[in-house]
């Protein structure tokens, strides 16, 4: 302990990103940190998480301070308010409860003490609390961690937690960039990860697109994984589906104020390392019978790319079979209804 | 046993399309049927087929005069040529063998009395005949079943068995139309089925392109069968993937010289009842883990609609898909190599 007090962070959602992040900013020291699980709260409550990082090693039977199978209702339950709620579930438009139905249990009313951390994928994720929570100051996370929940509690990260950390605007809020500075500095304490400031959270939103509306759904749909895709069809998957779609979003940002660096395309492709054999989260949660971001990866950008006039021919097959292959899930999970058979 | 002597018929490949044309040929009463096996010869060999068929009603333990799983090389076994050979295997360009390695051993030498029948998927399928076996008659068949092999030798059959039999192109043969009239005769015969003479085999081969190139694999790629595909995202996929695929293949089919009935993208978005539940070839294939036919279905077109100038980007990107689930199911037969994890 140092002598002030250490900063309380509610994380909602401990899946392959959400348990990263706890471990990181525990590791650090400055946090204590409340973790919210679903799926895997039986399995991490009873024998913890095991970890296999690539920054940081392995890590067996690993628990933060809290785990809880519940959101916190801070009002009902006399809890002090947290001084940053860090979102890391799935977010997914359509599908109740909302991002803010999430969170706002445990948020103070009024509240101007919690800030809010969207780990989350999307281009303006952030107005829904503009409404709803207009002093709330909201940060965006962006994470290129490489990290894969294998089974319940399981974890294997075969890519570095680099976060960039912005604050998404907000007319109401003075000096947003200095909470924003102060999380940066908790989250790399403990000299593992790359973390650091965005300026322009827009742009480091797009550029994260360029992989997450290309790569990622095209993972999805064809089953390949990260390395299987950059082999399949001796490159022609890469060439005729994967770089078109990548161009697609590149001029989309540009037609929106964001210009990109140009090497963007090609450094996307070649962000997975040959030979590595990763599940991007699309694929993975296909895999997992999950329901997919496919709205916010997709819908997104598609939409706001063809407001601005940009032909989006790829992106906007990927955003269809996209759509098909959520169906599919929709009706293993229940979701939808299918006539009875009539031969 | 009428009085002139039975037509001998060599049925290449006893699949969910060439059983049903075996039964229908020998219930027809005009032909002896061989029937050449390969993944289901044990199956079929000791139980017969079992089939449940729209066409024919339930049959059990079922088998043509004669089941082989060799194809008959007739020099060397002293057989008498057939009056003809019916292909029904997959054609896939570049797995060996080819069509021509097939059929040949089974065919005389310098050969003018087997008719060839190619029952097939594909517009320009039968080119490599003209230049191995200029004197031999190739007829186009065109098969509008819905028919799946649901287990070795179980077949269901839910839509009726449509034949469309024309004459290919061949300069060496004077009358081709009387013999296709013939094979239409005598596989009619039984009273079952709908066979008929088309005139324009381009045209119907184009026509069932409109299907073939765009619900069959979208249904592939989209894991969906043909009943799901229509339910799925409350109609979006047949609006925004299916129809413009097919009208790709209007434009394509067109700007070659054939001219497509207005309502035939319609007609095909229509042609398999609403809560029928089908696999299309291609999902089908997937789904056993064979290979699927996308040069012929989607590559085929997707290259005569470009020569002539159209743009076919829906195609394009269904081809280029196509391709690689193909390299997924090729990794899968041990057919690809890939290099070791390399974490």
């Amino acid at each position: 302990m140092t002598g002030s007090r250490k900063k309380s962070v509610l994380i909602i959602g401990g899946g392959a990103v959400g348990a990263i992040a706890a471990l990181n900013l525990e590791v650090g020291g400055l946090t204590s940190v409340t973790l919210v699980l679903r799926s895997n709260f039986n399995a991490v409550n009873e024998h913890g998480f095991d970890i296999k990082s690539c920054d940081h090693g392995r890590v067996n039977s690993w628990k933060p301070s809290i785990v809880r199978n519940s959101i916190p209702d801070i009002a009902k339950e006399s809890l002090p308010p947290y001084d940053y709620i860090v979102l890391c579930t799935k977010n997914i438009p359509g599908i109740p409860p909302t991002v803010v139905d999430l969170v706002t249990p445990a948020l103070p009313k009024a509240n101007s003490h919690t800030t809010l951390v969207l780990l989350q994928n999307g281009l303006h994720i952030y107005t829904p609390f503009l409404e709803t929570h207009p002093q709330t100051l909201v940060l965006s996370g962006i994470s290129m961690i490489g990290s894969e929940e294998i089974s319940p509690g399981q974890i294997i990260q075969n890519e570095g937690d680099r976060l960039i950390i912005g604050a998404f605007p907000n007319p109401n809020i003075d000096s947003p960039t200095s909470a924003a500075l102060e999380f940066v500095s908790i989250y790399q304490n403990g000299g593992k990860t790359d973390c650091k400031l965005g300026e322009d959270v827009l742009h480091d939103r797009w550029r994260k697109l360029v992989y997450n509306a290309c790569l990622n759904p095209i993972c999805a749909i064809l089953g390949l994984d990260t390395g299987r895709l950059r082999l399949a069809a001796d490159g022609e998957v890469i060439e005729k589906l994967v770089r078109p779609a990548m161009q697609e979003i590149v001029d989309a940002a540009r037609a929106n104020g964001v210009v990109l660096d140009e090497d963007v395309v090609q450094k996307m492709i070649d962000v997975d390392p040959l030979q590595s054999y990763l599940s991007p989260s699309m694929l993975a949660d296909v895999k997992k019978g999950n329901l997919i971001e496919y709205e916010n990866l997709l819908g997104g950008p598609l939409r706001e790319g063809r407001k601005a006039g940009v032909k989006m021919p790829t992106i906007e097959m990927l955003y269809y079979m996209a759509k098909g292959i959520q169906w599919r899930t929709m009706e293993a999970r229940g979701m939808v209804d299918i006539p009875p058979q009539n031969v």
